[in-house]
């Protein structure tokens, strides 16, 4: 019972962040095609925002399928992913508006890179809870993906400052290994006939 | 159960796009009656948004009363249908602050022409999803309303540069089309007594 | 089960109207308790209009309690209910930055009477689908609440050019009435055994 | 039923709550990390009120799992907690963009205050309803974090006028205070093995 409403909070809280970015694409002052332009680069900011806030979703969701019941470190390691998910509004308005500047979107960067261990942390705090024989443990496996996020993440930043074209690709790539739906944990609880 | 969740995140989006729209209708700053003239064409924008969202809204929920689970593919299509819906507010905000010209009208018509292709591709994941025997491929049909609304998107489009008036009329025309809540899958799903 | 998605949706939008129209209360330049004046009407106006949300929130739930499934007449008769609740953050925002004047008041006092007309057409086609001998009808009764209020509120209208003061009050006087949960129709249930 | 409507109408207020509150860190119009300096006070009240509503999140939950079913004291009881909470956008937004100025930090510090008495009104309307022999009233017990709480708050305000920081400092005390989530009701719940 409280994880459902724990699940439902969060996608509360998912629902209304995917849906406020939106809100950081000013309405333009003209009304020729070419008062479109600055909006450009906010859209595609949107975009990569929005894809990541639906990666988030999908794989919480996964996770907490995982998680038996809701222990103040869970509830608070959830909280946490929240917040560094909420200043995606924020970030995606600072780079956009600026044209993917360097430090805005190392400043994205950064948020990424938080949310990805605070995501980290969600599932460490999951897998505590579970004890010796985590399911979610030898679900996840080695967890490839998730080291190689926050390691591809820790190289965009400062590549920021020499190319943002290269961070972007970088957020990109990053976006396209989870693209796919994760179905380690689905799997593994499948096999436990649960 | 993860069908619950994508429509409960689902719903929550819709609720969400359907509600802020209305922060587009910017508080006027004089305190008499021709204050709220400027206001008139945001309001109508909103009223015929309101009016697709809530199509939308009603209609997402009979297509996925007719889906059995959720795949990679129905849950990137489900996106995709979000995302389109979520650009919603910046088109009817960007239309009614310039009383409804050309280029706002066509991007206008653009949107909801993307909204209907993505529509159209959520139910083209589902069908996929249940093989040949399609209970929803059954039901649908020719499907004529999905097919003569983008055509008459098609045709409003380039129409907004020689009369926004013949644009709007077709949009409103599309929106009564679907007015009446599509009950055929409804029909469908209670023949097979399920 | 579609009556369960229609509640949630219109709990969404009605949380949602509730939470944005704080969003009217601009954060003041100054840092002075004096700033705080101009923000004080705001405040006054969102106080009342919290309060109304409140009662329609539970009184529409009172209402979909009743009905026993979901027509088209129902879903649009809602959905016209929320669209002219969704405008109280405008007029809210509109009669608190202009220090309750005239037009500002008297066009809060027609979004409520709309407001008012649409929950009576949406009571009115839930007693249309129970058919003759609907439970909702026998539980209203002669629904005096449900006639004084619209009368209210249209003396409350023209009196604004007079006095904002009275006309407030009058919202406020309706406001009182529908205060305390009306427990007409959970009688009527709960007689029925239901 | 009724009790589940009520959770999942606080849990949508609360969702957007936090949510919006991101909406007062107003994109920055330079590009360069100096741009970010002002943002910092804003982020800094943005993390303390995301953490309070946190907090009251978790014990409005646990507060009803306590409740039996939902009476009018309950309903405005709980409309009128969710009002107080409403304000966090606002009062956090004013606090962060003037540095943590003495008069906001005080007016923060008056609704953290109501939010308190508001939840202590609610906690009564719930133990009122369950009677004499209350599982809440013997759950909670003496209750001293919520009868320091208020007292802490009341000290904070007027040293806001004397330094904003020690003010700042009870603040961050009393959520610390609440931070780990209570379990005195759980417990309660699970010897009466209901």
């Amino acid at each position: 019972m409280r994880k459902n409403r724990l699940e439902a909070f969060s996608d509360g809280v998912l629902a209304i962040i995917i849906t406020i970015m939106v809100l950081e694409m000013k309405v333009p002052h003209g009304n020729e095609l070419a008062a479109l332009r600055p909006v450009l680069p906010v859209l595609i900011s949107y975009v990569l925002s929005f894809i990541y806030i639906g990666i988030y979703w999908n794989n919480h969701h996964h996770l907490l399928t995982a998680a038996k019941g809701v222990s103040a470190a869970i509830l608070w390691a959830n909280l946490h992913l929240l917040f560094w998910l909420s200043l995606f509004p924020f970030c995606t308005g600072w780079m956009g508006q600026n044209q993917l500047a360097p430090v805005p979107t190392a400043t994205y960067g950064f948020v990424l890179l938080m949310a990805a261990l605070a995501y980290w942390l969600l599932q460490r705090a999951i897998i505590l809870q579970q004890g010796r024989e985590s399911l979610l443990a030898s679900a996840i496996g080695s967890d490839w993906k998730g080291k190689v996020s926050p390691a591809l993440y820790l190289v965009a930043i400062p590549l920021a400052f020499i190319s943002t074209w290269l961070s972007n690709g970088l957020y990109i790539l990053v976006a396209a290994l989870w693209f796919v739906p994760d179905r380690r944990i689905e799997r593994a609880l499948e096999k436990h006939g649960d």
